[in-house]
């Protein structure tokens, strides 16, 4: 295991540990327990190790940054829970989501808790830093829930444009994660040249991420990705690959597109096909270029880092997000 | 008109007015448009309102708390939408709830949206203040859900104690009642001794508030509270009504409220018959006799007060609520 990927178990590890913690296991059970369940059954904790990489990045003490790490993974995690159940997603990490498991109220209040609990570990967070980290998260929580409205009115219209798209993914998982970078970098004491160009770094991994999970979709089975193979071409999702495909040339492979994307219920055989239209049309291929462009655009961002040797540990994050599966 | 009658309806208009500004006619319109339907549909604004008085209480200006007035009324509504959709209730201020009106995602993320909304009111809060303000505002999202949450599993208990009903609503809907008085007190400049008593007279309303919002659900008529006549009794809710009746010597009474409350559907003439054995098994004298009890211990804590002739708007407070209808 090289370096860096020890240092990721390690910081996944810690994150973890006081995510658990940080939902205790006490009365009422029915709140406790599904939030419990979901924060047990996997996750790479993405955010939380960036947002702690941030930290390091700036010459920062990752433990000092830690309860505003869990704090953002608390909050990722509650996006989840009640993006499930707008979605009608059953799988989850391989595992029943907790409306799935429960019902749609368990769900609900399950998510609801988990905002509470993310704000209570941002409580921890150094007086100093309280303000400006209390107001980026808070912008934060607004704009996921921005992204997410956007993404399900998205659902009902087929003329979504490339700007739109981006705008929307910006909001809902961009922000997140470009917020991690400036926490991290804030609480690290890093300067504002400092928080201000990792900030510039996570808006550009974040797109690159909501691109690669667009492609994942349907790419990938659902034993790697942890998630029904396909749900975003079911639930007539404007993802990466459908508003390109709206730009085809070949109006018989749009067609075919929209006929599927209209059925009444998309079975199996649809996605599959589906996936071979991507495929034949080379909106695959587009996908796969416009990931690995901007990953590289965003360590270029870090090449203007003033101690550019310090990036080190953000480049190598750059290319396990590029080299992910899942 | 009286001068605190006056001063209620000038207070609750500033509050209308924050609350339109804090939530922003913009786009998404999915998230924003729910968001100000709901909080246009009518509202007795009693927390910003308590909220305010206490400010004024300690000597402090209102204005000054104003931000936290309208956060606290934000995370009320929140509360509110997502409860709606859990007790599927149909009607709220005499209006079609959220999930209603539009449905059940639109809800959820409204709701979420809220939460974000109040928290952002929360940061014009002076510098000084944001720690303790912060901290009494998070502990308070978080018991308000454990609140939530003892609700919906007692609804399939029957034995449920009185002991644990308090508890539930001590959490449920005193919360953000003592978050009020002791908020206000805090951003008008109380000392601790004044904050700490103005939370003290917050629990004792608290609980008769809610006592009393039991009793409104079976005794008023749907256009005066603007909710589902007996929707309690329909949802089998724990109230303080029901819980008191398991202690009833008349076995006849007990085996006829057990039955109404197992029936596959409860009626509006079981909902009569239920209100007639609850008037004639004195439990609403019971109930109202609680009631007007919490309310004189409230004033008796405002006896406590370094400077007494300073609570007078206070117990003015006290008796309005004694006297409301819905």
């Amino acid at each position: 295991m090289s370096d860096f990927t020890q240092l990721v178990a390690q910081l996944k590890r810690r994150v973890d540990e006081e995510l658990l913690i940080a939902a205790p296991q006490v009365e009422p059970r029915s709140l406790y327990e599904p939030i419990r369940y979901f924060l047990s059954i996997g996750g790479k904790r993405l955010r939380p190790t960036l947002l702690l990489l941030s930290a390091r990045t700036v010459g920062g003490d990752p433990e000092a940054a830690m309860s505003a790490a869990v704090a953002i993974e608390l909050l990722h995690n509650f996006t989840l829970v009640h993006d499930d159940i707008m979605d009608h997603d059953h799988l989850r990490r391989g595992h029943p989501t907790v409306h799935t498991r429960w019902d749609e109220s368990v769900a609900i209040l399950a998510g609801d808790g988990l905002i509470g609990l993310a704000y209570r570990q941002l409580l921890e967070v150094p007086p100093r830093y309280l303000g400006p980290v209390f107001r980026l998260f808070t912008e934060g929580v607004i704009e996921v829930c921005e992204g997410q409205a956007f993404d399900k009115e998205f659902e009902g219209r087929d003329d979504v444009t490339l700007p739109e798209y981006f705008r929307m993914i910006g909001k809902k998982t961009g922000r997140l994660i470009t917020m991690a970078t400036q926490i991290g970098a804030i609480l690290g004491g890093g300067t504002e040249e400092e928080v201000d160009i990792l900030r510039q770094y996570g808006d550009v991994i974040g797109v690159a991420f909501q691109v690669q999970d667009d492609l994942l979709d349907i790419v990938e089975s659902e034993e790697v990705i942890g998630k029904t193979f396909g749900s975003d071409v079911s639930a007539g999702k404007k993802t990466y690959l459908m508003v390109k495909s709206a730009e085809l040339p070949d109006a018989g492979h749009r067609r075919r597109m929209r006929e599927i994307l209209t059925a009444p219920a998309v079975t199996p055989n649809m996605l599959l096909e589906m996936q071979g239209l991507f495929r034949e049309s080379g909106i695959f291929d587009q996908a796969q270029a416009e990931i690995e462009r901007s990953y590289r655009r965003a360590n270029e961002m870090l090449d203007r880092f003033p101690h550019p040797e310090s990036t080190r540990e953000l480049r190598d994050f750059t290319g396990m997000l590029l080299n992910r599966r899942s």
